[in-house]
């Protein structure tokens, strides 16, 4: 995992040689790649920048074709609104990202073309390897089948997992996600609309409960048994509710923000940086 | 003039809320633009910055029409071989880009319209006037009537010059340039396939004559009066063979550099930065 938490004074100094990565979305004041990806660039040594480009759904089309003619552009992060309409604008898909129904990054081949890939779910995985929670063999119950949800699915089902119960309150959702992942991983994927949490050795929050204070827990922590991992993707606040009602069960949590170091550490190896 | 030698450690921080704008060229490793701006912007506090982008006379259309999509992106500045090819991108373009043919900076306007302006004229006539020699209600020998001395002869003239000779061996280029000026600045313009240099008072050098060591001289030092300043547009070497030998003359020399220093803060104006 990188240390993206080290003070850094050195940002990228842009030159004419100066390699360009962009990261789409809409709105764009918010990410956190450019801050936290610059300041590693510039300590590697690495003449390369991460630009924010804030683009609509509308003008997402146009913005990539032009994106992909600039010859010193060698990649492109994506976050909301366009990580599903992002795969019909690349050459190639991976299997992953076909498979999770979104991209989250793009790059260019060396013959030119363009690959789309998702690192959303891998973020996730390198962050509990990372924490010595290696999810291989496991049972895992994954509350949450939209976006993040079904990258992080994939993800574990890659990882290997031995079986992972899908939960979430939208049926269509769910089925539509269980209904996609059961015949590439046969026997290893179930569904369910109420967590089952007795027999797991993780329990993934991929809802949004915990962005605010009000919210109600994604699913009930007494449930679980005493080894569980009780893992969350909400990054602020870092120690949500969940995971402080693990804590105080004395449950091994793992809080989101990990992921996001992960994340671009898996970044820098897909763009070959 | 903004001091751009003064040594400077910080750079912009990228972040989500970071304005861009983009620097289109073909080659572009070249360019200085972005190492001059960009350390300009991070001194005055401004969150903004300027990106390099790599981009074919063939793919230039589809590259502007996406950039010009991108939310967060106010300008672009235009440098070779994208000059003219520019003008047809723009919704707007000023009286002088059109005049000189050609443009090097495109802006974001209020009402989401972009306006084409060029400063390459700008920027060399700022010089002159920052060093004491204002051109205005003197004579010139222009020599060279391409790309840069097509906007030095629109400047000049906007700036007031009272009689501007153009001089240039090709002949349908000069008549070409002259042409287009002096319906525009009745009784100001002349053509010349030779230089004249005995009645002006400054005489410039608009040709790439210069750049290498055993280039000719663009024109005759010894047939200026006393009293006439020498420029030059060669910005390396900083004192070309003509600067030297005018200052052998005891002639005031303008060297090639300060134009860059100049377009900086032009671009900062026109940018509303």
């Amino acid at each position: 995992m990188l240390d993206v938490d080290t003070p850094v004074t050195a940002v990228p100094a842009i030159s004419g040689t100066t390699r360009v990565y962009a990261l789409l979305g809409d709105p764009i004041a918010q990410v956190r790649a450019p801050g936290l990806l610059n300041p590693v660039l510039a300590r590697r040594g690495t003449d390369a920048v991460l630009v924010p480009v804030h683009v609509t759904a509308a003008d997402l089309g146009p913005v990539v074709r032009g994106l992909r003619q600039m010859a010193n552009l060698d990649g492109m992060l994506v976050t909301v609104p366009h990580k599903a309409a992002v795969l019909a604008l690349a050459d190639r898909v991976t299997d992953r990202a076909r498979l999770t129904g979104s991209a989250n990054a793009l790059r260019r081949e060396p013959d030119g073309t363009w690959t789309a890939d998702t690192f959303d779910g891998d973020g996730f995985v390198r962050g509990l390897v990372g924490a010595g929670h290696d999810p291989r063999g496991g049972r895992v119950c994954l509350v949450g089948a939209g976006g993040a949800g079904s990258a992080i699915a994939v993800a574990l089902l890659d990882a290997g997992v031995a079986a992972l119960r899908l939960v979430d309150t939208d049926p269509g959702r769910l089925d539509a996600l269980h209904g996609r992942l059961s015949p590439v991983y046969p026997g290893r994927v179930s569904a369910s609309p109420h967590p089952l949490l007795a027999d797991v050795d993780l329990a993934v929050n991929a809802t949004p409960l915990g962005l605010r204070p009000g919210d109600p827990l994604p699913f009930p922590v007494g449930d679980l048994p005493a080894h569980a991992v009780v893992a969350d993707i909400i990054m602020t606040p870092v120690e949500t509710a969940l995971l402080r009602a693990a804590s105080a069960r004395d449950l091994t949590v793992q809080p989101g923000l990990p992921m996001l170091a992960h994340q671009i550490e898996a970044y820098l190896e897909f763009f070959r940086l």
